[in-house]
């Protein structure tokens, strides 16, 4: 492992102002694809839609040989038959990307390169993880629990499983699973096959893929992950803040249809019912607004009714569209006082960039 | 419709030398996603894998009131009942855009930028199209069968349902199909359900999803698809000749594991296992040769037994890895003639930019 120092020289490069999405940031694009906005219109987002960030290549798992460790004050190994013996637990649970709307900030942080789409909500299905955990026997000492997958990479030259730690209390909370399907299906491949976690309100960093190891710690992890990656930082060298749980946002199905290229959206004059999804991972989503007009003037949009604690709410909107052009915005608040800002903070590593979305329209 | 004219000044703009990839671009990358190379390994591709070229938006259908439209001598109106009672039959056929490689193309058409892995393999279930052409009846004037798909946008100003022709003679082939499966599941959203035309050989564009309308028209169709879109031109006033079926490409499972951002391959010293598949819509696969010295020099591959006449076929060869920096390419050729070539002659609207792969290796 590599000391702090040397992590914290190793931090995205920053775009110049006028340079445009490079080869390295397009091939991530090509590989970690974004929901496309009309799939917004899906409770549980179908297969394939779903947003997908893997840092280094999927990894191909066989089912039979998989065997999960546990690491407590004892040590325990499960393979699949096992996982599946445990009690079953299915959760509707939206997952964003930390980085999502990173090639939007200016100056642009060069990673991954997303603009609003880095989220999809899932219905999974698996054992929760607080039971095992206790089987296993937590430490007095016990701090924080590492989780490890299979996925192997480099990281300005350091090389590592991907690995991430939480908090021992996050841990034991009830709604924290070992998830082996999703949508009610096997996990496919990219989602993590045969095993993931799914953390019910945090980032997609934490919804370790491809789990093979669990881990007590008693001191707070360090591993590239959790003390350089995701973290909220002005200067490269910062300790900066952890990202944990999702802020609030809000997306629109784009109306009407687009133009191949430049994707303004034609809209035929008339009311038009403008729909999409809110959600946040502090509390529930209790108010969302839409702008026609650039984010100038907001009016409040009707909710659906709560999908489940951990899911995305469905809004809706009628927009009396009269002819010209429009810029569509719309924005979230929960319940835990947390508001959407139109502009949000800049920071080094490109994380949580929920600056609002911006739909082009022409109305004729 | 336009006229000819208009569409030949519709042409994609093409990209100054040291222009970097703009945010419309990404914005086509994160909607329609490649597949991600070490997805290579599956003789069929997992759901969610394969490619993804979608023009506009992915249309909802439903599946009750959808009725498919056959207009030869007379009238026939199918819902998916109908077209399940019908014979049924399931392909493997490898799918790639005719756009892939052109984000590597200079200078840059721009549109979609596709660098190597616009390409997947579905085994495709469906019905074939020949007898019911032949029960709708093929007039003796019918020169070409038009495929309208639900899906509607605008190009250079120009509305339309997704489009595209093919001769006669291509839709009496046997293995046309009308397919309501993928990998022996009903069709994902994304994939075209609940119907789509698949001709094995041809270009994606050719595979048209959401498909409404089958007419058999007595003169050649001067839609967008067919009349502008996918043709091989140098000049944005040329006429230029049609996009038909696939040119050979091989590619290659990178090997060992990738840096996050570079993609650089970190590969331990030894003999290396190189694996991939190659295709051709215009015969068999019959040489598969790589290099590991960015193409100077190029070793035969083994060729693993055909998966079926339209799928990819796997090759492998082992590389005596010694410590130092690499540049991987591969290429194929088919028993039609056809060679891939490694650098691949430029075209105006970046269509089937076969250029061989390159993949960056540090042996340590």
């Amino acid at each position: 492992m590599t000391s702090l120092e040397q992590l914290q020289s190793s931090s995205p490069r920053i775009a110049a102002e006028s340079e445009g999405i490079g080869i390295d940031e397009l091939r991530l694009a090509g590989r970690n694809h974004a929901l496309p906005l009309e799939a917004l219109r899906y409770d549980v987002t179908p297969a394939g839609l779903h947003y997908l960030l893997i840092h280094y290549d999927i990894p191909y798992v066989e089912q039979e040989s998989f065997r999960l460790r546990v690491e407590g004050s004892t040590s325990l190994e499960l393979d699949l038959a096992d996982l599946r013996a445990r009690p079953r637990v299915t959760l509707p649970v939206t997952f964003e990307c930390a980085g999502n709307g990173r090639a939007r900030m200016a100056p642009r942080p060069v990673s991954q390169p997303w603009l609003d789409e880095a989220v999809g909500t899932g219905e999974w299905t698996g054992t929760p993880l607080a039971p095992l955990l206790r089987e296993a026997g937590i430490p007095e000492s016990g701090r924080e629990v590492v989780f490890t997958g299979l996925d192997h990479g480099m990281e300005f030259g350091w090389e590592m499983d991907y690995a991430r730690a939480l908090p021992v209390e996050e841990c034991l909370r009830e709604e924290v699973l070992l998830a082996y399907e999703m949508n009610g299906s096997p996990l496919l491949p990219q989602h993590g096959a045969p095993l993931r976690l799914v953390v019910p309100g945090w980032y997609g960093m934490t919804q370790v893929k491809w789990l093979r190891e669990i881990r007590v710690v008693d001191h707070v992890f360090d591993g590239f992950h959790n003390a350089h990656a995701y973290r909220l930082k002005q200067e490269a060298t910062d300790v900066g803040e952890p990202v944990t749980r999702i802020a609030p946002r809000a997306l629109m199905v784009p109306p009407g249809f687009p133009d191949f290229m430049s994707r303004t959206r034609v809209v035929d004059r008339g009311p038009q019912v403008l729909t999409g999804r809110a959600w946040s991972g502090w509390g529930p989503v209790e108010r969302v607004e839409v702008s026609a007009d650039g984010g100038s003037t907001w009016s409040p949009a009707e909710l659906d009714p709560p999908v489940g604690r951990w899911a995305w709410r469905g809004w809706r909107w009628t927009w009396d569209a009269e002819p010209g052009t429009y810029e569509l915005c719309v924005r979230a608040a929960d319940a835990a006082g947390n508001e959407q800002p139109v502009d949000a903070a800049w920071n080094r590593q490109g994380m949580s960039g929920t600056s609002v979305q911006r739909v082009p329209v022409v109305v004729r």
